[in-house]
C-alpha cells in the first residue's frame, strides 16, 4: 500500500491524532490529553506513544509512515519548526517542536500553525476545494485565521500572518486578550458573545437568558444563538452584533486580499443558517456599491477533523515538493 | 543599446510617460492631458503620439521599445486587459486598452490598477527595494493600495484586490464614495482631512484655519497640516485623527498578510516626519502586546514617477518571464 501521513492537532487541553492514506482519506485518529504541564518532552512522548498504539491497533507500523504534519499554536518559526511561546501552554518556549517529533518518531516532520492547518485542511478537502483563494475564520474561544492566495498559505515575513481575530474594527471599543481594543475577536467570538451577554443582563436587559445565567452561573454562546432562535430580543441583539462584526472583517479582508470564499470554522457555526444568514445580510448591507461582490460566504465542512487533515496535507506536500492540492 | 521600455500612468486628468532602459533607468519622461471625455480611441492616439514625439526628441524610436506597461484607475480584467470602468473617465466601460494601445504602438503591452503600478514602482526601485512582502497605500483624493506577498502583487480572484481605502474602521461612521460607511477613505485621505476640518469650523471650532476658509473659500489637506506645524490646535487634532485611522488600518493589513514594510505614498507625505511621527506614535500605541512588532512604517521615495517606474518594470518583468525584482 501507499505510505501513511499522520497528522497531529496539538491544543492546549486534547491533541488530535489522525492517519491518512496517499490520497489524504482518514485511515484511523485517535485523541489523549495534552497535558503541557508535564513539559515538552512528554507531551511528544505522549504523542508518539498514542500514535504507535493508533497504528497498531490498525494493523500498521511506524516503518509505514512517510511524514508527520503538525499544526500548533502559538507564534513560531516555522521554517525552523519551532514553537516561540503558546498562550494555552506556558511550559512551551522556544520549543524545536519539528525536530523533536521528528527524532522521536524517526520520520520527517513539519510544523504549522493551529489556525493554518485547519484552514489548509479546508481547502484542500473542505468548504474551500474548488477555489484557490481563500480566506479562513475559526470561531472559538478565540478567533483564529487563515489566508490562501493562488493555492498558498500566506505567512507573512515572521510567519504570523493571518491572526485576523486580530483585526480591529471598533477601535477604542472593548478590550481584547492580545492587549488591543476593538479587536474583532473581542466582539465576535464565543467567549465574547456569552459576556457581552452576560454584561447587557448585569445592566438590566430584560431577557429569558436571565435564568440560565441563575442557574448555571454562567452563560455560553451556545445559549445565546439558542435563546435568539426561541425569539428572544436580547440574545437576537447580541447574535447581530457578533454577525455584524464578522460582516465587517469579511468586508475588509475581501478588500485586502480578494478571496474568492470566505469560510467560517468552530464550535460557533453549529449555529448554522441563523448565524450565516446574518452575516451574508450584513455584508449585503455594508459592501460598497462600486461593484457587484461575488465573494462567497460559507461554513466549514470538515468539523474537528480539519485540523488533522490540514496538517496530514501539509506533510504529504511537503514529501511531494509540490505546493498545489493533492487529486 | 538594450531595448527600451515605456512606462504609462493614466490619470483622469493627466497621463505620464516615461522611456527606460533595460535597467529601469529613465531616459526621458513627459506627460500630456488625458480628455477622457474624447473617448479611448482618442485618449489612446494621444498617448502614441505624445510617446513618439517623446521617442524623436530623445534621438530614439519605436522600433527600439520592447514593450509597454500601463497603470490605468478602476476596476479591470487585468489577464484580458480590460478597464471595466474608471469613476473619473466615464467614457471608459469595458475597454480593451491593453489591445488598443499594442496594436496603436505595434509593441506587447501590459495592463495594471494605477495603484499596484505605483506599489510595484517603490517595491522594485523605492522605498520597498530591500524587502519581499510589502502593503502600500496612496494618500490622495481618495485612498488606492497595493500588497506584495513573496515578491508578487496580490490581485485577488477577480483583480479587485487591495482596495485598502475601503477597509471599515468605524462602522456606522463617515460615508464614504464607494457607498460604505467607515473607510478608513472617508477619514485619512487628503479630501477626508479637509472636509473634517471643515466641518469642525462650520460647527463653530475656533482655528487658524477659520481666515484660510473665509478668504480661500475651502480649507485643503496641506493647509491643515501647515496649521498642525504652527500649532493650531484643531488643526493638531484633525491630523492626530488621520494618523490615527492610518495606524489602525497598519495594524488590520499587518494582522492579515504581515508584510515587512508598510509605504505611505501620495501628496499627503509631503507633510513629512510630522506625519510618520504621529502615525507610528499611534501604531505603537494599539498594536497588541502579544509580540514586539518589527514591521516599518516608511514613506515612498520616487514621488510622482513611482507610477511610470512601475509600469515600466511591469513590460520588462512580462518580457523576461520572470517575477522578482531587476537587479
Amino acid at each position: 500500500m501507499d505510505g501513511i501521513f499522520v497528522g497531529i492537532d496539538l491544543g492546549g487541553t486534547n491533541v488530535k491524532i489522525g492517519c491518512f492514506d496517499g490520497k489524504l482519506k482518514l485511515i484511523c485518529k485517535t485523541s489523549a490529553a495534552t497535558e503541557s504541564n508535564m513539559g515538552p518532552d512528554a507531551v511528544v512522548d505522549r504523542i508518539a506513544e498514542a500514535t504507535e498504539k493508533l497504528l497498531a491497533d490498525n494493523g500498521l507500523s511506524m516503518e509505514a509512515v512517510e511524514s508527520i504534519g503538525m499544526g500548533a499554536p502559538g507564534p513560531s518559526i516555522l521554517a525552523e519548526g519551532i514553537i516561540i511561546a503558546s498562550p494555552n501552554m506556558p511550559s512551551f518556549k522556544n520549543v524545536p517542536l519539528r525536530k523533536m517529533v521528528s527524532e522521536r518518531f524517526g520520520r520527517p516532520a513539519v510544523l504549522e500553525n493551529d489556525a493554518n492547518a485547519a484552514c489548509w485542511g479546508e481547502y484542500v478537502l473542505g468548504a474551500g476545494r474548488d477555489v484557490q483563494d481563500m480566506v479562513f475564520f475559526t470561531l472559538g474561544t478565540g478567533i483564529g485565521g487563515g489566508v490562501i492566495i493562488n493555492g498558498e498559505l500566506v505567512h507573512g515575513f515572521a510567519d504570523n500572518a493571518a491572526e485576523l481575530g486580530h483585526i480591529i474594527i471598533y477601535p477604542g471599543g472593548r478590550s481584547c486578550g492580545c492587549g488591543q481594543k476593538g479587536c474583532v475577536e473581542a466582539y465576535a467570538s464565543a467567549n465574547s458573545t456569552a459576556i457581552r451577554a452576560t454584561e447587557a443582563i448585569g445592566a438590566g436587559a430584560d431577557s429569558s437568558l436571565k435564568k440560565v445565567l441563575e442557574k448555571e452561573g454562567e452563560i455560553t454562546c451556545k445559549d445565546v444563538f439558542e435563546h435568539s432562535a426561541a425569539g428572544d430580543e436580547l440574545a437576537r441583539q447580541i447574535t447581530d452584533e457578533t454577525a455584524k462584526a464578522l460582516a465587517i472583517v469579511c468586508i475588509n479582508v475581501l478588500h485586502t486580499t480578494e478571496p474568492k470564499r470566505i469560510v467560517f470554522a468552530g464550535g460557533m457555526i453549529a449555529a448554522g443558517e441563523m448565524l450565516l444568514g446574518r452575516i451574508t445580510d450584513f455584508f449585503n448591507e455594508y459592501i460598497w456599491s462600486m461593484k457587484k461582490e461575488t465573494v462567497e460566504i460559507a461554513f466549514a465542512t470538515l468539523g474537528e477533523d480539519a485540523g488533522i487533515i490540514g496538517a496530514a496535507a501539509l506533510a504529504k506536500q511537503a514529501k511531494d515538493g509540490g505546493k498545489r492540492k493533492s487529486d
